[in-house]
C-alpha cells in the first residue's frame, strides 16, 4: 500500500517537473466588436544588420511573448556584421517564414531605411523584394517602397540621437512626404520610451500612432511581462487575422499603441478596446442608500482611471493591475459613473479617454 | 514645451506609481456547460479557535484570492486562546458577514467537529446556530449539525497526527455513518497535501471529494498563485452564485477538488472542465503530410498530457503552463487526439482522465 | 541501472520538493566600522488592538522577513475587538516574548498613546508595565512612560487623518515636549509614505527619524522584499545584538530610516552604511586612456548615483539594484569619483548624501 | 510648500523608474580557504555554429548572470548558417575579447569537437588557432588540441542523440583516451540534464566533472536565477581570477558542478564549499533541556540536510532555500549535529556528503 501510494505521488511529482513543451503566454487583450486584436510589434533587427539574434529566434521570441504579428526590419544602409554576416535585406525573412507559418505568426517582411535627419529612419513593411530599395537617393527608396505596395512609417521621431534634446522636430522633408501621403504612420512608442508630442503631430498630418520594441538584442533582457516596462505593442484591429486584413487594417488605421502601460490612439478604438476590457457587474449587495460594486479588469493593461467631476458619484481614484477586480461603494440609484482613464492619449485631444462604465442592475431591481 | 513634455510624462508615472485600492486576483477558471463554477474554500480558522487571524481578515484575503465561496470552520473543542479571546463559535460568522456580502463572497458558517480518531476532525457547514453542537457525545453533535440541514466531511483523512503512517484508514464509526448517510464528502486534499487512497474510499462510499487549505496562518505564507504550491480549492459547480444553488451544488456533489496542480473528482465533470480549458485551434499551416496546430491552455490549471497510445498521433508529452500555448506537429487527415491528463484523478477509476480533442478544420477546407 | 538511475533522481527531486522549514530571508544590510547593523520596525498591530493578527504572527512574520528588532504598540485607547478580546496591553508582550528569544528576535515591549492632534499618535516603547499608562490626562502617561525608561517617538506625523493638507504641522505642546526632551525620535517613514519635511524637523529639534511599518494587516499582503515597496525599517547601528545595547544605540540616535528605498539619517550614519554597502574593484582593463572598473552593491539597498559635477570622471548616473554590479568607464588616471546618492535625505542638510568612492589600483600598478 | 514637498517625491521616483546601467547579478557562492571560486560556463554557442546569438551577446549575457568564466564553443564540423555566416572558429573569441576584457570576464577560446559515437562530443578549450583542428581524423584533431595545451573534456556522454537509452556507455576509444590522459573531464551535467552515473565513471577513470549550459538560445529563456532550473556553473577554485590561475586549477582538477541545485564534485572540495555556506550562530536561548539555534545559508545554493542517524541530535530534515536561515531545536549539551546533504554526489562514494556542523557556545558559556 505504502509504495503504491509512493508511486501514486512521484509519477506527478516527476512528470510536473519534465519541461516538454517551448510555451506561448497568452497576453489578455480583447478583440472589439467587428474586429480582432491582432498585437503586433512592427519594429526588430537581427544579425543582418546590428541585432545581435538570428532571424528564427525573433520568431520564437514573438511567438513565446503572444504576439499574432512581428516584422523584421533590419537597417537597409547600416551592416556592421558584414565582415561575417551576408549582406541581404531578403534573407532574415526567408530564414524565418516556415516558422512562423508553423506557429501561426504573420510575418511581415520590411526593412529600416537608415538615414540622417531629414528623414531620420523610417520601415517600409509588406515589401517584396526589399533588395531593390538599396538605392543612394532616399527619395527613391521611397519610391521603389511605395511601388511595392509599402505601409511606411517614421521611427522614434523624437530619438536623442537624431533630435537634440529628445523632441519630435517635424522638417520640411517630413511636411512634404506628410503632404504626398508617402507615410502612414510614426512611432508614438519605441523600445522603452514614449514620444507624447507625437499625438499632436499624428492629429496634424492624420498619421497612425504605433509602438514597437525596435529590439536588438532580446525582448526576455528588455521587457518584463505584466510591468510596467512591458512589450510595447502595436494593437491592430482586423477582421481576421491573415496578412491581406492586416495590410488593410493598418492603412485604414485601426490602431491602437501600448507602451509602458499607456494606451494611445484614437478614441474611436480606445473607447471600445477599454469597454472590453472592463466589466462591470451587477451589485454585490445594496444597503441602505448605497451598493457595492465589482468592477473586473479582464485585460493585461494596467487600467488607472481617475473621476472627471469631483462631485460625481465614486471614488476618486480606482486603480486596476491586470486581471484584477475592485469594489466599489456607490449611491443606490447610480446607473452611471464617468473617470479619465488617465493612461491614455487620445489622438484628438492628446487628453485622457473619458469613459463611462455603466452599472447593471441586480436580478431582483 | 520641455516642461509640458515633462508634465505629460510625470503626471501617469505618478499616479501609477499609487496603490489606490484593494485588487481581487482573477483565477481563470471556466465556467461549463448549465453551470458557472464557484471557487471555494470550505476549512478555515480564525482566532476564535487556533488561527492566527482576525475573520474580518479571512474575508479579505479569500476576495484578494479570487475565491467566491468561504468557510470560517473553528474548532469547537479545541480555543487555545480562550484566556484573551471568547468562546462562542458564531462569532466568526457574525463579525465578517457584512464584509463578505459587499465583496460578493459566500460566506458559510460552519464548526470544525474535532475529537480523537474515530471520528477524528469533521466539518459542519452551512449551520444556523453552531453553539448548539457544544455536546458531549459526538453522535449528538452529528445529529444536531444534521438538524440544521449540516453539509459534512471528513477533514484530512490521512493526517499523520491521527493515522499512524500517514494512510487514511476507515473505522467501523466512519462506515456506519456513511451507511447512513450523515457523512456527505470527504477531504481528499489539504493544506498542501493531498490523499490518493481517498479516491477508493469516495468511490466505494458515494462520497464527494473536496480540497481545502485548512488555513492557520495567511495563505500568502502558505501558498504561491500559478505555482504547484497553489491555494487548494474546492471547484463547486453551481446554477448560480447564490447560498441556495451552492448547497444544492454541494448535496449533489458537483465538485472537483484542485490541489498542488492535480485535478480529483467525478468524469462527469472533470470531463466538461478540461474541455472548456483547453482550445483547439485550426491548423496554423498544412504542409505536405503534416498540419502544425496550436492549442490553448485558457485556464489556471496546469495542464499535462501524455498519450494513450504510442502508435497514435500527436507528441508523446503536452505540457500547458497556465494561459499558455503549444504548437503540435500532426499528421494532416487526423482530426482528434486522445490523450491522459497525467495530473488528474478520477473516481471512476483512481487513473488519469481519457481526453479526446477535436482539431478543427481550417477554413478553405 | 535503470532503476538505480531513476531512484538517484527521484530522491532528489522528491526531497527537494518538499518543504521542511520555516524560512528566514536574509536582508542583505552591511555593519559598519564598530557596529552591527540591526533591522528593526518598531511600529506594529495585533488584534489586542486593530491589529488583525496574533501577536505570535507578529514574531513569524518579522523573523521571516528578517529583522532583528520588533515592537508590538498596540493602541492604548483605541481597542474595537474589545467586545471579543481582552483588554490588556501587556498581553501581546507576554503571549510572543518565548517564541521571539527562541528565533533570536530582540522583542521590544511598547504601546501606542492614541490622541487626537496635538499631541495626536506617539509610541511608548521599552515598558516595563504598559498597563499603567492607563491614564485620562496625556501629560500624566508621558510622565509615566517616562519614568518606566521609554523612548518615545512620534507617529506618521504628517498622517492625513491629523493633518488636514498630508503635511506635517508641530504645535506648541510639541514644542514643548521636544523641549523637555519627552520625545526622542519621529517616524520620518509610515507604512508607505515618507514625509521629507520631517527631516527639517528632527534637525530643528534634534529628533532621532525612524520608518516602520505600523502593519496592520500582514507585511505579505502590503510589501513586496527587494522592490520600491519593500518592509520599512529603522536601521539600528548598535554594538551588540541585546537588549542594553539596542537601547544605548536608540537613545544616542544611532539610527538611519530606510522606506520606499529612500536612506534617511544623518551623514555620521549614511557615509559608512553606504561605503560598507558599495565596493569598487580594481579595473578589469586599462587601454589607453581609459580604464574600466566593476562597482559592487553589496546590500539590499538600491543605490541611485548622480554625478556632483557634470565636468568631473564618469558616467552622470550609476543605478545599482540590491545585489548587482555595473562596470563603468574612466579616465586612465582618476582614483576618486564623486556622486550624490539620490535617494538619500541627510538631515544635515535635508538633501542627497555627496559620496566619495575610492578606485582602487590594480595589482601591476 | 506643497509644490517643493511634490518635487521632493517627484524627483526620486523620477530618478528611480529610469534604468541607467546594464546589471549583473552577483551569484552569493562563497570562496574557499586558499582560494577564490570562480563561477564559469564553459560551454556555448554563437551563430558561428548552430546557435542563435552573436558573441558579443554571450559575453553580456554571462556578465549579466554573474559568471567569472566564458567559454566559447562552437562545432568546428557542423556549420548549418554558413550560406550566411563565414566559417572562421576564431571569429567568435576575436569578436568578443575587448568587451570581455572591458567586463572583468576571462574569455576562453574553444571548440566542440563534433563526431559520432564513438568519441561523440568533445570540448577543446584553451585554445591558440582554432582552426588548426579542422582535420579529418578525430585522432590528429585531439593530438593538435593536446599540442596547443588543450583542456578537453566529453560533453554530455549520455545525450540519447548519441546513446540509446539515454545511459553514458564507455567505448573502447574513450578507455584508451582515457588512459593516455588525453581526456581531463566529462560533463556531468548540461542544459537541464545531469548523468549519475559519470560520477562512477569519473572515479574510474580520474576525470573532473563539469556542469555546462551548452547554450544555444539564450540563459534568460532557459533557466530561472533562484530556482531550481538555474544556469549549471562549473565553480573551479582558483588561486586567483586570471587566465593563468584557471588553467591551473582546472588541469589540477579543483572543480565542483552545480546544476538543477544539484552539488557534485570530490569531497576536497565539498566539504570547504559547503562549509563556507552554512554559519551556525550561537544559541538564541536555552531553556531548561533545549537549545534554538541559528543555522544560515550564506549562498545561492540550495541546502537540503537529512538526519544521518535517527536517534542523533537535531530535526529530521532541514531545507535551507538561498540566502534564508532556519532555528533549530537541539539538546543543551550538544555541541555538533551530522548531517547528510542529499543534493550532492561525491566522486569518492556516489552519495551524498556527510557535513558535521559545529554549534559555537553563547558569550556567557
Amino acid at each position: 500500500m505504502k509504495i503504491r501510494k509512493l508511486l501514486l505521488i512521484i509519477i506527478p511529482v516527476l512528470l510536473l517537473s519534465l519541461q516538454a513543451n517551448a510555451q506561448r503566454q497568452v497576453i489578455q487583450i480583447p478583440d472589439i466588436p467587428g474586429y480582432i486584436t491582432l498585437k503586433g510589434d512592427l519594429h526588430t533587427h537581427t544579425v543582418f544588420s546590428d541585432g545581435l539574434v538570428w532571424p528564427t529566434f525573433r520568431v520564437n521570441e514573438a511567438w513565446r511573448d503572444g504576439l499574432d504579428v512581428l516584422a523584421l526590419t533590419d537597417h537597409l544602409e547600416y551592416t556592421p556584421f558584414s565582415a561575417d554576416v551576408k549582406v541581404d535585406a531578403a534573407r532574415p525573412y526567408e530564414i524565418a517564414k516556415t516558422l512562423a507559418s508553423r506557429h501561426g505568426l504573420l510575418l511581415v517582411q520590411g526593412v529600416e531605411i537608415t538615414r540622417g535627419m531629414p528623414p531620420g529612419h523610417l520601415n517600409a513593411i509588406f515589401l517584396e523584394d526589399p533588395e531593390k530599395l538599396r538605392l543612394d537617393d532616399v527619395t527613391e527608396v521611397m519610391k521603389e517602397a511605395l511601388r511595392q505596395g509599402a505601409y511606411i512609417f517614421w521611427n522614434h521621431p523624437g530619438w536623442r540621437g537624431q533630435q537634440p534634446d529628445g523632441i519630435t522636430r517635424v522638417y520640411d522633408l517630413h511636411r512634404e512626404w506628410f503632404g504626398k501621403g508617402w507615410v502612414h504612420g510614426v512611432e508614438f512608442g519605441n523600445g522603452r520610451t514614449y514620444y507624447p508630442e507625437v499625438i499632436d503631430i499624428a492629429r496634424e498630418h492624420n498619421l497612425a500612432i504605433l509602438a514597437n520594441s525596435d529590439v536588438h538584442g532580446t525582448t526576455a533582457d528588455s521587457y518584463t511581462p505584466g510591468a510596467v516596462s512591458h512589450r510595447p505593442l502595436t494593437l491592430i484591429f482586423s477582421k481576421e487575422k491573415s496578412m491581406t486584413a492586416l495590410r488593410e487594417a493598418m492603412f485604414e488605421q485601426r490602431m491602437v499603441a501600448w507602451i509602458q502601460n499607456i494606451l494611445a490612439g484614437s478614441e474611436q478604438w480606445l473607447t471600445p478596446l477599454l469597454q472590453a476590457s472592463l466589466e462591470v457587474e451587477p451589485p454585490n449587495t445594496v444597503v441602505g442608500e448605497n451598493k457595492w460594486v465589482t468592477i473586473r479588469n479582464e485585460s493585461a493593461f494596467l487600467i488607472h482611471l481617475e473621476k472627471d467631476d469631483d462631485e460625481a458619484a465614486g471614488p476618486n481614484s480606482i486603480r486596476l493591475e491586470p486581471l484584477t477586480t475592485v469594489v466599489v461603494q456607490i449611491p443606490r440609484d447610480v446607473n452611471s459613473i464617468r473617470y479619465n482613464v488617465v493612461n491614455t492619449f487620445t489622438i484628438e485631444t492628446s487628453g485622457p479617454l473619458l469613459l463611462d462604465l455603466e452599472i447593471p442592475k441586480t436580478l431582483i431591481d
